[in-house]
C-alpha cells in the first residue's frame, strides 16, 4: 500500500510533455497542477527545454536536480517506453502515463513494452490512457479535467476518463466533494483493487464511488472490495449490463463485461452496493459521507403533508426500510407537540401547519429515543410556513442532540425549498429534492450496515 | 363537458369569503387572482363588506348587481351549505369549495348536505377540502399556492393540494410550464374523470399528470383515461403501493387505496402511463410537451464518450427500445464526419473531439433518414469541447430538419452543460443531466405510442 504514497502524495512531480500551447494537454497538466495549489516542487520535461507558465523547462527528466518522486507523461505513444526508461534509471517512483495509444486501438506490443519498462525499475504505473488524478489531501490536480473541484470525502475512481472529467463538472456543480478522481484506463499496472487498496486507511475517504465496464481480474477485485466494505462503503456502476450494453463497452474500453448476473452477485458477496446511475450513486455517497451509519431497523418519518408521507412509506416498504409502528409512549408525546388534527402513527404527520417549532420538537423526539434508527424528514412547501426557517430547525434540533441516527431529509417544492435543501447539506444533512432519492439513499446505507452486521458474526471469508 | 366552461373559464368570480387578513387564505386568493391577471370581473364577499385591495365587498353573494360564473368559497365548514344554497339562488354555476372539515376528518352528514345543495341547484362543485384551481388560459389563479406559475401545457390534477402547492413551486423552479394546476381534495361532485373528460378537448393541455391515492368510481375513471389516452398522453403517480402506504393514504385523504395490482392492470389497459415519483413523471411529460411521438421503432444514440454511450444503451435495452443496428450505406456516412478512432454503430460515438460541427452533421444524418424513429444525443463534458455551442448546433439541426422524430437529449458534466441544456429546453429539444432519466421519458413515450397504434389497429372497447 505504502508504495503509492508516490503517486497520491509526491513531494515533487515532472510533467513529462509539457507544453506551452493552451490547447494541449501538455498545457492543461501544468495549469492544473500549478492553480490547484499543489505544493510540492513541480518540474518541467519537454524537448525544447521551453519556459512555460514561468517554470523552466529540463530537456529530459534525467537533468532534474533533484529527487522525482511522480512523473506525469504526456507524450505520443511511441515515445512512452523510452521516457519510463529515463524515469526508471532517474529512480522515479510512479508514473502517470496520460498518453494514448495503447492497447484500446489495438497497439498490444507497445502496452506490453511499456509494462515491462516499469515492472523493471518497480516504478508503479497509472493508466496509460487515463485523463489523470486528482487528490485533494496532496491539492494535487495531475488531470486535464477541470482545475478547480470541490475538496471533500468521496474517492471517485472511473474506467472512463470522459466520465471522470464530466463527474469533476457534476460534482462542482452540485456542491459534492471529493477527495480523488481517479482514471483508470488501461489499467496495464494499476486497477481499481490497488485504488480500493489504498482508500482503506485513506482518512481523507469516506466513501468511494466507482464506475467499471469490466473487471482485469474478478478475483482480485471482490477481495478487495471485501475488505475495504468492512470499513467504507463503496458504490458501484457497471455498465455493459445488457447483451448491446456489453458489445458497446468491447468497443468503447474493450472491456469483457462478463455475464452481469455474476457481477451483480460478486457486489452482493463483497459488500458493494451497485448503482443503476451516476445521479443514484451520488445520493448514495452523499448521505454515507454526511451522516453515521443507522444503529437499528426502526425508520420514523416525519412530515407536514400527508401525500409526500403516503408516497415515502411506499418507497420504504419498496426499499426494505422498516416503518416502525410507533410505541403508545411516543405517540403520546408526539400528540402534544400537533394540532388535534395531525396524525401521531408513522408517518408522524405534523399537518400544513407545522413552523419551525414543531418541526424542531418533533426530531428532537426522534433523537431521543433508542428504539428509533434512522429518521426521513419531509416538508412539502406550504403558502404559510417558510422552508428555511425548517432547515435552520431541523439543523439546530440535530446539533442540540447529537447521537448516532441517520437523517435525511426531502423538501418538495420550489425556489425556497432549494435555498433550504442548501442549508441542510452546509449542516452535513443531506437532503433530496424528492422523498424517493432520500429513501434510496437510506435503504443503501441499510444494506450495506446489514452486511456488515452479518460479517461482525461470520468467520470472514476472504 | 360544457359545463365545466363556467370552472375553468368564468367571465365573473366571486370569492366568499375574502379577507384583509393577509394570513388568511380568504386574503391568498384575492390576491392570486388579482396579480395573477384575470381579466373577468371580480367580486368579494364577506360579512362586513369591508373593501379589499381596493375592492369593495358584499355580505352576500346575492346581493352582487351581475351574474356570477364561479364562487370560491372559503368560509368556515359549516356555513358552506348556506352559503351554496345562496350562490344556487343567485344563479352561479360552478363552485370552488376551498373550506376543509367535511368527510375527511368524519363529517359525512356535512359534505352530504353541501352535496345536495349543489345538485338541487345543478352547480358543479370542486371540492370540499381544495387548494383551488389555476388555469392559464384564463390567466386564473383560484388557489392559496404560490402567485404565479410558469404558463405551459401541462395540466396536473392532484389529490393531494399540499402537493400541489408544492408542485407549483417546483414547476416554477425548473421552469415546466403548465396549463392546469387543480386540487380534487374531497371529490364530492366533480373526480378526477371530469378533469380528463374537460382536457380532451383543451387546446392549451398536450399531457396530463395526475398524483392520485384511490379513485371513487374506479370504472368511470378507466372509461375518461381510455378516452383521453387516445388523443393525450397521461402520467399517473398512485400511491398506497403497499400495504403500510395505503394505511397511510386511509388516513390522509380517507381513500381506499386498493390492491396496486388492480390499479396497474387497470392503467395499462387504459393507456395511461404510471411513474413511480413526482420526478420521474414530470421527465416523461416533458419530452411529451416537447416532441412528437416516435414513428417508429428504430432509436439512434450519438455521443461523444464511450462511458455514456454503454450506459445508454443499457438503458435503452431494459426499458425497451430498440438500439438499432446501423444499416451499412448510414455506417458509411457517419464514417465520414468522424475521426477515424470513432465508432460508426449505434451508439455513433462522434469521440471527445467532436465539435459543434459533428454534432450538427450527425443530429442531420439520423433525422433525414427515414429508417429512424427517435434520436438520443449525448454529449459528455470534456476540457476541449464547448457544450453551449454545441447545444446550439443540436437546436439547429432540429430546426434545419423539422421531422416528426423523437429527439431527446442528455449533457453531463458541470454548469456550463447546465446553461446548455436550459438553452436546449428553450428550443424545445428536453434535455436531462443523466442519459438515464432521457432514456426514461422515451420508453414511457414509445409505451404510449404503442399502446395507442394498438388501439387503432382493433376495435375500441371502450
Amino acid at each position: 500500500m505504502s508504495d503509492l504514497k508516490a503517486l497520491f502524495s509526491p513531494r515533487s512531480i515532472a510533467i513529462i510533455g509539457a507544453s506551452r500551447n493552451p490547447k494541449k494537454i501538455g498545457y492543461e497538466l501544468v495549469n492544473n497542477i500549478i492553480t490547484g495549489g499543489y505544493e510540492g516542487r513541480i518540474y518541467l520535461v519537454n524537448p525544447e527545454g521551453a519556459e512555460i507558465m514561468g517554470i523552466k523547462s529540463y530537456t529530459s527528466v534525467k537533468l532534474i536536480p533533484e529527487e522525482v518522486d511522480l512523473a506525469v507523461v504526456a507524450v505520443p505513444a511511441a515515445y512512452v517506453p523510452d521516457i519510463l526508461e529515463e524515469c526508471g534509471e532517474k529512480g522515479v517512483k510512479a508514473a502517470i502515463v496520460i498518453s494514448s495509444g495503447f492497447r484500446e486501438v489495438g497497439n498490444v506490443e507497445l502496452e506490453e513494452r511499456t509494462l515491462s519498462v516499469v515492472r523493471k525499475y518497480g516504478i508503479r504505473m497509472l493508466g496509460p490512457n487515463v485523463f489523470g488524478l486528482y487528490y485533494a489531501p496532496s491539492r494535487m490536480n495531475a488531470t486535464f479535467g477541470l482545475a478547480r473541484v470541490f475538496p471533500g470525502s468521496i474517492a471517485f475512481v472511473t474506467q472512463s476518463g470522459a466520465l471522470g472529467i464530466a463527474m469533476m463538472g457534476w460534482a462542482n456543480l452540485y456542491k459534492i466533494g471529493v477527495s480523488t478522481v481517479v482514471s483508470m484506463g488501461n489499467k496495464a499496472d494499476l486497477d481499481e483493487a490497488d485504488m480500493l487498496d489504498y482508500f482503506v486507511s485513506d482518512e481523507e475517504t469516506k466513501a468511494v464511488l466507482m464506475y467499471i465496464e469490466g473487471a482485469k481480474d474478478g478475483r482480485r477485485l471482490m477481495s478487495s472490495l471485501k475488505n475495504i466494505t468492512l470499513k467504507k462503503p463503496v458504490v458501484i456502476i457497471k455498465s455493459g449490463r445488457t447483451e448491446k450494453g456489453a458489445a458497446a463497452a468491447a468497443s468503447h474500453t474493450g472491456s469483457l463485461a462478463g455475464t452481469d448476473r455474476i457481477y451483480d452477485v460478486a457486489f452482493r458477496q463483497s459488500g458493494a452496493l451497485r448503482a443503476t446511475d451516476f445521479a443514484q450513486a451520488f445520493d448514495w455517497v452523499k448521505l454515507m459521507t454526511m451522516q453515521p451509519s443507522p444503529t437499528n431497523d426502526n425508520c420514523l418519518i416525519i412530515t407536514n403533508g400527508g401525500g409526500v408521507g403516503v408516497m415515502t412509506t411506499d418507497a420504504c416498504e419498496e426499499a426494505g426500510i422498516n416503518i416502525m409502528p410507533l410505541p403508545e409512549d411516543l405517540q403520546s408525546e408526539f400528540k402534544k407537540i400537533m394540532p388535534v388534527f395531525g396524525n401521531f402513527r408513522n408517518p408522524v404527520d405534523l399537518t400544513g401547519q407545522a413552523y419551525e417549532e414543531s418541526y424542531y420538537r418533533a426530531l428532537e423526539l426522534a433523537l431521543k429515543d433508542n428504539r428509533i434508527g434512522s429518521v426521513i424528514v419531509l416538508y412539502c412547501q406550504t403558502a404559510i410556513t417558510d422552508p428555511v426557517a425548517i432547515a435552520k430547525a431541523i439543523a439546530d434540533a440535530s446539533e442540540a442532540n447529537k447521537c448516532n441516527k441517520t437523517v435525511v431529509t426531502s423538501f418538495v417544492g420550489g425556489a425556497q425549498c432549494d435555498e433550504a435543501m442548501r442549508k441542510l447539506d452546509e449542516f452535513s444533512i443531506p437532503s433530496y429534492p424528492i422523498p424517493e432519492r432520500a429513501v434510496s439513499a437510506l435503504a443503501a446505507y441499510y444494506r450495506w450496515q446489514r452486511y456488515r452486521l452479518m460479517q461482525r458474526s461470520l468467520p470472514l471469508k476472504i
